[in-house]
């Protein structure tokens, strides 16, 4: 019986003074204790680095039995080695990199395994896992990794330096940008929620369209984003979007927005750049919601949103409204 | 770096004059022109042809680089090729047939790669793609297209004209009837949530039961339709359900319901006829919904509807109880 | 067309006489009744088992088409065959067992068509359907159950009796104890939702951590469950997760919880035992449920909870007072 597995696979080791060079920052302290892997200042961890930016953690970080931190240069953990940033937490994901293992080592690039259609273009360096399917006319641009299991169809492309986690399927046409990340599972390019009725029966719309994905576009797993019914459903450039997440034929998402876990976006709604929507926000169809647009967990969204703020409730309003109407709702 | 793909894939071209005369409609004119795609009156896009069915959008119609729109006899685009047709939404969806792309094309009906089980009964002309996966005693009807990746377990049949997208999973003995549609990454069949708790501790209830999915029926992307505990859960004929949603064991939907992205059914729950329910409504299980309803988003039903009509709210009420309460709780 | 096709699979038969020996419970009727299932009472089908535990239920059951019941020691349903238990719906469950069919037979243990990477442990005894991945030194304890499609990445542990079935992805370095069942495409350890902003854009935190889930954990289909940001995401024994719930990064779950469809709950989160989550249930990030905390249907709990007890709303208060909130809601 397994009780307690060791993480033998993390062998990787760095000491403080590495790490500080390779990344140019200063330090204070040890600079040759051995760093094993990261971790949260609750995780307290020894062997592991972990971060700091507030000046009210000073004391349980000083306590804990972590042995060095990321800090910034106005803050100093007692008793232990600081590396000092600007930014601690985006260094320390700098510095997470060096911890990353590779998910999938194999000696080919191309696996024996993986199934090609015909007259595609595939750069040199491109890695194609285990039981991949790839249809007819794929382009694949150089730096992409595409993991085992993974379903792409006929006539689409993907960009430079993607990688495409197991079991994901890419439909027909469907075009993939550069850095694109996609999580297990995920579904690009199903058939959108498309039906003429008449009289009592459902017809189906035949989606021939596309979903486009910009550069540096995160998709989490076990999303569904469907493609447009005669056009395009497009992600843009820089948007992460998180597990589990629909998103409606002919959507149009603008750049650098987040969009958390069970949110669903109905057909046709547009979204500006830098929109956030917290996890199970839901968003009627053909609606636009503006740049710089917040929604609170939940909200749904019934009508277009014109002014940039926080939303929150169903149907959505800006939050202090919906704060002030779920106080009253609470009170006796 | 790819910046922009063109859609070199979209090759497909007709006249108007081709195009009505191979659906029957009355066109008024240049018949000549040459369309080689379909979008919506949004899309504005020169060689597409779109469809209108209200005099308020007549001007934009108008001043659209659309060159023809199916429209209805008393409505006329002015200046463009105008196709009649008494319902132009359902004939463009029938013209939208002519611009599907095959999803993947393969030269072999059955993929070498493809494994298939012991006392199958298939017939000739189904298509079964790379690596799909199929069990012992499975039977495939005829015209059936089966894709990459997908898993049907021992003992499942399958209908005529049915598509099984990639990476869908059909566990044993489940049943599917014909003209059935499957988006990618859809399970049917997974074990219902049924567990006996003793003093804390959850036994499983072995789910022994099966799904059926009755003609005419599309299931959405990354779906989970239980099987029954002990019997079957069935999803009626023409019903039609989105991406991510999450039907319950021994559940029974009627015929031709429409159930949208992340509405979950829990067990036991029977749905009439013509039932619609929009985006994350959510059912208690163990009760009944009768024919006609529709929930409105987000509505979250406690107890069984005997009533047709439009219902909202949690729990869910007659919409309009629904509407004044949220006026109300929105006032200041 | 198939217009409805017997479940010719189910040729499994038994007597009452033999269960009744097989489970040491007595009964009182014909033994000799062959039984070729079971049933729920509304099911009403002949050559079936069921089960009743109310004295209301009697003479329902009574009327019905089904010919033995399993029943408490104090209720007999009339003119039946009844088998007496102290816990019905336990020995039904425990019944079901001899009528669970093999979900996929083959001859071999491990399918010609696996592709296993290096450095593995693999007991002798476990299965591996077609195509399932193994990356290089995954560990596979004895009885282990993998199904087709199944992908498991580099320095995976899998402990004894494990059932993943098709499609399955399981991310590098996940540790699955033992008896853990995962149905159909759920993903362990996707990367976390985990971005830091700068200027408006958003940078990848490595997701270097992983998951770990405990003995006799059961996890429904299309699920994702996010591996930790620099240490560990973890389930814990003994608990039931339904279909298409999210399970954030960093997140800690205690034992024997039960988490229904939908559910999400955000990175970081610490849940104790016995915790209750029902339908759509959201839970805000870095906070804490204490033991024996029930979470109504659609809750949105954003606040650490510290007294067991019933909660319910968003914001989630005591039942109690969530109701009486909702009772004024609707009043007119």
């Amino acid at each position: 019986m397994i009780k307690s597995i060791e993480r033998e696979c993390q062998m990787t080791t760095f000491t403080i003074k590495e790490i500080a060079k390779r990344f140019n920052l200063p330090f204070a302290g040890n600079g040759n204790i051995e760093i094993t892997g990261l971790c949260g200042l609750s995780d307290n961890l020894p062997n592991c680095l972990s971060f700091l930016n507030s000046s009210k953690l000073l004391t349980t970080g000083s306590q804990s039995n972590i042995p060095a931190f990321v800090t910034k240069p106005d803050l100093v953990v007692e008793g232990k080695t600081n590396i000092f940033s600007d930014n601690p937490e985006l260094d320390i994901s700098k510095i997470a990199e060096l911890f990353v293992m590779p998910p999938m080592q194999q000696e080919q690039s191309i696996a024996p395994t993986a199934v090609i259609g015909k007259n595609c273009e595939l750069a040199d360096d491109i890695t194609l896992g285990p039981n991949v399917v790839i249809g007819d006319n794929v382009k694949i641009a150089k730096g992409t990794i595409i993991m085992a299991g993974v379903v792409i169809m006929d006539n689409v492309s993907i960009g430079e330096s993607c990688k495409i986690y197991p079991n994901v399927t890419i439909r027909e046409a469907c075009q993939i940008h550069n850095r694109v990340i996609i999580q297990p599972g995920t579904v690009i390019g199903s058939d959108g929620y498309g039906f003429v009725s008449v009289a009592g029966t459902h017809h189906k719309i035949p989606q021939i369209g596309i979903v486009v994905i910009e550069d540096d576009v995160e998709i989490g797993a076990n999303c569904g984003i469907d493609r447009g019914r005669f056009n395009e459903t497009r992600i843009g450039r820089g948007t992460k979007i998180d597990n589990l997440v629909h998103i409606g034929h002919n959507v149009i998402i603008g750049e650098n927005c987040l969009i958390v876990a069970f949110v669903g976006i109905s057909g046709s709604t547009q979204l500006g750049n830098n929109v956030t929507l917290a996890g199970k926000v839901g968003i009627a169809g053909h609606i636009k919601i503006t740049d710089n647009v917040t929604c609170l967990a939940v909200a749904g969204v019934t009508k277009s949103i014109t002014e940039p703020g926080i939303y929150a409730g169903y149907p959505a309003k800006p939050a202090k409204l919906w704060h002030k109407a779920i106080a009253r709702f609470y009170r006796e």
